[in-house]
């Protein structure tokens, strides 16, 4: 038993981006972003200033591009034909000459498309772009591949409802150990470890998080407490929790590379009279963008009529960012759902939905569901309590 | 009383970017990476879609692009003197706009430098080139930036030593509770939390870790455990430790976003003879590699006299990858420890040193330490044991 992509999978996924490649007259791919390379390859990979690469030939032919030092690890799990390495960065000879080379193994010749021109300048890595390197015009394919990723198979989505179910654990576990005078960092690392340590006995020893960002389950609140919490992206702090605090939570699991999202506002002890409002207010401004969530809908259709709503009730004072993005192997991807996007949602498409009310000095008000577009509406993913009674935490 | 680096610094920091900028004949600069805008204004943020940017005039004057969920973090934060904003990405209009307008009010007209040309392609985010947005070429000016981030002050040295501490404490707990039967990931999760209490109630609440990778002190295995440990950077996996394996550990701590590093080899139970040779080996290797760190003496310098020694003992199969890297802000920066770094070393320098040996079958063999160059020598930030029978676990 395996929750993991099969490699016909990758091979699927390989074949139809050589396919976008042969019709917009490309020999071929280079694409560096460790996502794009783990999502037709399933090579796991933490990136630093040693370049790895995937190429791929337009009749779906793979190769990888490594450090020495991966050589072993992309040879045992990268679902490719060749691999080539350099020795080190910045080496004897620069690490992308090697990269060259893996393009000629795999026979391609002329133009190329890329995720971005050259590895990305990170942790210190200097390098050519790589249109310089090849002496030929680069086109950027970044939206054929990310097209490609919004679109989730069943296995996708099975991996994700997997990732839901321990992040929901994990928030069970959050918001039982959570009282006024305990601190965040303390109920955090026990609901955090107790869920995963419950994920890894679940699944057993072939549990993968392969995740850049989380080792296991996790539930916390990234400093988003009591009047923090007006502030949506705080980093965390160590907060010893009040009654009256309004919190902010997340809880998330990766599951081989997938990661869902699950929040929710919470108060320590009866709401006031404000807390309620902008609580309720909340929960209908999610309601009103699930509802409108469908196939052949735009992204931007769904911000514009969560933004009548702001105007409608006079919240504008306390908007501070869009609806919702997709998710999958990054915890944010693309599409939107913002007025500025206006792709069109399709099927299979899943989207964090999670507009906020912030209010300096009384608290930040966001729920955040993983949702599913299925050929005639959405699937919740998560499925965690969203009612203020819930939500409320004993003193 | 606080760790924290003082606004004073941040200036000193700005001015001597901006005499750079000036000597280069650019009115200013603009840096997108998340620690580059960091090291000159304190603002520290996690990267996404939203594109965030310093923007610095050659006089030393400041400014922060910042979506609108993070207007109040930026004034609270950023040591800037304009705080620029869009409503979000992609929005209504591209949000770079918004920096051609930061760059306006900071007076900066004519030519101008750049980390990067454009916010970095991520989490989904598209935009233009900053020299098309700019209608005027882009000079990289990143050397300048790393060079001066390479050279740490007083308090940068003194956050990494207070790094190194909870390191060791970590490091210190994550031995004390590794033995046969017991999992990777339990053992990993208690010697960390119980490291980030202790370094919570000590420090006090003006702790800030203001770290990318960890909210914590932190040590662990990362799969490099057994026959695995013979890969280098594997990812975690959860394995049940067995009398005989080879144990590749890492530990650190994050302190006001800075970051050091440790890591040992230690074997559980009695080592074998070729365990001991190869350890004794890299005890030899990281031993040569310090005694030849000192200014005036090139990068490349260390890596080639430790590569001679690899020749003289026929070690080359056992080879993987260079000596090591630069530390502070990011767990990886340059220069490197590498033939391919002509980088003259410098007093204030601060590197990892970690040559490693790797045998498939017996296991990995690497200590990892953190030094900072002096005016005559070398420091040792990083103090835990290296010598085998202090690394050998009881069965």
């Amino acid at each position: 038993m395996t929750l993991a992509i099969r490699l016909e999978e990758y091979e699927a996924r390989r074949t139809a981006l050589g396919e976008r490649l042969a019709e917009r007259g490309l020999a071929g791919a280079v694409l560096f972003d460790t996502h794009h390379v783990s999502y037709y390859t399933g090579f796991a990979f933490i990136p630093t200033e040693r370049p790895i690469a995937f190429a791929l030939a337009a009749d779906g032919r793979g190769g990888m591009l490594v450090p020495r030092l991966e050589v072993e690890h992309a040879r045992a799990n990268a679902a490719v034909q060749e691999v080539a390495h350099y020795d080190e960065y910045p080496g004897d000879r620069h690490p992308l000459h090697a990269l060259l080379e893996l393009l000629e193994a795999l026979s391609v010749r002329g133009a190329i498309g890329a995720d971005d021109d050259g590895y990305p300048w990170m942790f210190g890595y200097r390098g050519p772009a790589l249109s310089e390197l090849a002496g030929a015009a680069v086109t950027r394919i970044a939206d054929a591949v990310e097209n490609q990723m919004a679109i989730k198979s069943t296995a996708e989505l099975a991996l994700l409802r997997e990732s839901c179910k321990w992040g929901n654990l994990a928030h069970t576990l959050l918001q039982r150990y959570t009282h006024p005078g305990v601190s965040e960092t303390e109920v955090e690392n026990r609901a955090s470890n107790e869920a995963t340590y419950a994920m890894l006995d679940a699944i057993g020893p072939i549990y993968r998080g392969q995740s850049l960002w989380y080792s296991g389950a996790v539930a916390g609140y990234r400093g988003q407490i009591g009047r923090n919490a007006a502030i949506p992206h705080a980093l965390p702090n160590n907060i010893v929790f009040q009654a009256g605090d309004v919190l902010v939570t997340g809880a998330t699991a990766p599951v081989w590379g997938y990661h869902s999202e699950l929040e929710r506002t919470m108060v320590i002890g009866p709401p006031s009279d404000e807390q309620k409002r902008l609580f309720e207010h909340m929960v209908a401004l999610q309601d009103l963008a699930i509802d409108t969530i469908r196939p052949g809908v735009s992204c931007a259709e769904v911000d514009r009529r969560v933004r009548a709503y702001y105007d409608e009730h006079g919240l504008w004072e306390n908007w501070r960012h869009h609806v919702g993005h997709a998710i999958g192997l990054r915890y944010h991807e693309g599409p939107f759902l913002d007025r500025g996007d206006e792709t069109e949602i399709r099927p299979g498409m899943v989207f964090t939905v999670e507009p906020g009310l912030y209010a300096p000095g009384v608290g930040g008000f966001r729920h955040s569901d993983t949702i599913a577009v299925t050929d005639d509406g959405v699937e919740w993913l998560t499925y965690y309590p969203r009612d203020l009674e819930s939500l409320t935490l004993p003193v």
